[in-house]
């Protein structure tokens, strides 16, 4: 029988998992392929580093036309990561009428909605399970199970750096710089966490999400996105007073005209599933009209868990490919262009922090500031001072539902009138 | 373009939601077919009854022969339920060579391993999905995601009635029978609950399940199979003290020879997603070799989750009858008989619970039966009594790892003591 053959772009440490498992399972891929996976060329930046053992190093090479340029290979499975030059593989790839597989969540937060079309437009497969979530088969769910179903609204925990970050802080009471540096340490963070803990990977994630669960065709930098860098140690404790804890979420709704998403920290009540994805673990939930609520949770990220994706998916191009009816993968993904509602409309319970100067009146300038503005208060704490006027005491708040617009004038207003010791601070609630 | 024609055999609630949403999505699920979907034929009990309004009464029949031996049918559904005559149907449907889609669990756990090879051997797809988890794509995901890694264990909280129960009795502090009632006054449970209570429909979807995370023949009567009957209100409030919660699971491990399948309540430690999946909602934890672990949750049941799951199975069989290669959703699921581990083998740590006479020594005795049998006892704590000798009071143990085996000695000899004023209860711990 006829092998399938595949190109791999790519030979990190997930393309090393990619070729372990399609070596490891190599009998049982054929029987449920219907063919035998054929890695045929493997492109990398070194040619001298030592590789994984399955790889036969004679299908190494370091010249880009040597693997895209091979007319026998089948499928091209692009792990190198980054924008360019993969962007321009992925589309060569396509225009050559190939099946292509991809785990780059960036390419694909950029550049999705035009490689999508590139790919109905060549009637081939683009696959992208490993650009989301690792190890958790989201991309398929969305696509494949509630293929009859509409997603109304989604919430994901899509960055194992931030949620690793605030389970420590909140676990081990640890301060973010702290916690940051354990998760570098353990090789959870990069030398350069900003792209994580700043949220523009979460906001990536969540604009390949919205393609398939809203059929939203978004501009990445159009999302509204916050780090976690300004939630403090004190914002844990009291989150945890409420019963709550605190999650760096991705979340999504769709509203018919406008589409709402939008990434930061958010209280998440405690004794919810999704509050209890802890360390570098991620989840997605989301809830189908006809299907209810439903989660997935698991590694988000990590060689093997993205090796496992990446395999389901070139099982998913190769069997389209062997069926004479590529293009399976992104029929029915139809998008258009939704804006992105602003964050000012948004309405949400707001957790509020005050550190104020311990004096009288304090709490009524906060509690008329937000009164005037339309925001109600639903809860209040104070600690700390209890004595000496002028001491710094934090005020703590749950609002009820309130229009992000309104709160904003009336933190406005605490701030110029000069109770604040600090300036305020704002962490949204989930609904 | 040809139409696919849809034979339902079976037009209950989960029926109707079918024809609903394959109304309602018709002109996208065709786009990511490749051809309509069209139902043909509905087999019914009772053609008076009034039915969605979606469906041309001119397809309905009460005759087996008019649905079974419509030649231009491509696809059965059998949305019907029961073993019998379900089972000669879906025989039928599958000698003729058409694909089936079905969502009874029942017949899947006594009959599966012969349909799926009936499956195979007539080249034609049998899928399921809608039989375990109702709207959790469980199948979809042991079958497609992990297609490339090894499912080590799972843990499955699949019987929404089971779960519901636990949950009422531990938040609001119900009777087993009080709680029960109100979960036939909710629609969530049976006027006859055995079937859920006791364990037995439990059973059935972890068989389902083993077939595929393990590849594995298993008897569904071979499964130690426990329900929740003997769960006290007391056990709800110790296993809260010790930082658990109670749950009903079915858990299934792969050891190599034997293969550990077991359903009975646990104590899942409360911090964990699993522990925090409550009411009527369903949830399958696994972990893969690869890809480490993972959970899914969702609605278990209900006609419309369930609906949707049978319809993304409709899309799957109906694309591999269009590939011309059809007989995909069996690829690969390769099964052999495995013989389940006796419950007297398993490992695990205990919750114990002892009602005894307050009387000098007792708690020696307790413990010197545990230690005898090499039980070792990790917390205890004892409450009621104090003061008129003779008085009944509760003691709870929680012991470490433990052969079942030595247990069971351990507690046949603290009732032979006379101690016990009632027989001592165990409940298993999750790891």
């Amino acid at each position: 029988m006829k092998a399938i053959r595949l190109g791999l772009l790519g030979c990190g440490t997930v393309g090393g998992g990619v070729i372990q498992l399609l070596h490891d399972n190599a009998s049982y891929l054929a029987e449920t392929v219907g063919a035998p996976l054929e890695v045929a060329r493997v492109l990398v930046r070194d040619a001298v580093k030592e590789r994984v053992p399955p790889l036969d190093r004679a299908l190494v090479t370091t010249d880009p036309e040597v693997v895209l340029g091979d007319a026998s290979i089948d499928v091209f499975v692009e792990v190198m990561g980054g924008v360019d030059p993969a962007r321009t593989y992925v589309e060569r790839a396509l225009d050559a009428k190939r099946g292509v597989v991809t785990a780059n969540k960036m390419l694909l937060a950029l550049h999705g909605p035009a490689l999508l079309d590139r790919a109905v437009h060549n009637g081939v497969d683009l696959a992208f399970e490993g650009s989301v979530g690792g190890g958790i088969p989201v991309i398929r769910v969305l696509r494949d199970a509630l293929a009859s179903d509409w997603v109304i609204r989604l919430e994901g925990i899509v960055n194992g750096t931030c949620n690793f970050v605030l389970t420590r802080m909140r676990d081990a009471g640890l301060s973010f710089d702290a916690a940051v540096k354990e998760a570098q340490d353990k090789g959870y963070a990069e030398a350069d966490p900003g792209l994580d803990v700043d949220g523009h990977d979460a906001a990536h994630k969540l604009v390949v999400l919205a393609m398939l669960a809203f059929g939203a065709r978004v501009d990445a930098a159009s999302v509204p996105t916050e780090g976690i860098r300004a939630i403090q140690p004190i914002d844990h404790r009291f989150a945890a007073r409420f019963g709550y804890t605190i999650k760096h979420l991705a979340i999504g709704r769709d509203q018919g005209e406008a589409i709402e998403l939008r990434v930061h920290p958010a209280l998440v009540a405690r004794d919810t599933p999704l509050a209890n994805i802890n360390g570098v673990l991620n989840a997605v939930a989301l809830e189908g009209r006809a299907l209810g609520p439903c989660m997935l949770s698991g590694r988000g990220a990590g060689d093997m868990p993205t090796a496992v994706s990446v395999v389901a998916d070139v099982l998913d191009v190769a069997r389209a490919k062997l069926s004479g009816i590529p293009g399976l993968s992104t029929r029915g993904i139809q998008m258009q262009a939704r804006p992105v509602k602003p964050l000012g409309d948004v309405r949400s319970r707001y957790y509020l922090h005050f550190l104020v100067h311990d004096r009288p009146g304090v709490l009524a300038r906060i509690a008329g500031a937000l009164g005037e503005a339309g925001v109600s208060i639903e809860q209040m704490v104070q600690e700390g001072g209890g004595g000496s006027t002028g001491a710094a005491v934090d005020i703590v708040l749950l609002t009820h539902h309130a229009l992000e617009r309104d709160l904003g004038r009336a933190l406005q207003v605490v701030v110029q009138s000069g109770v604040a010791a600090a300036p305020p601070r704002l962490v949204r609630m989930l609904d």
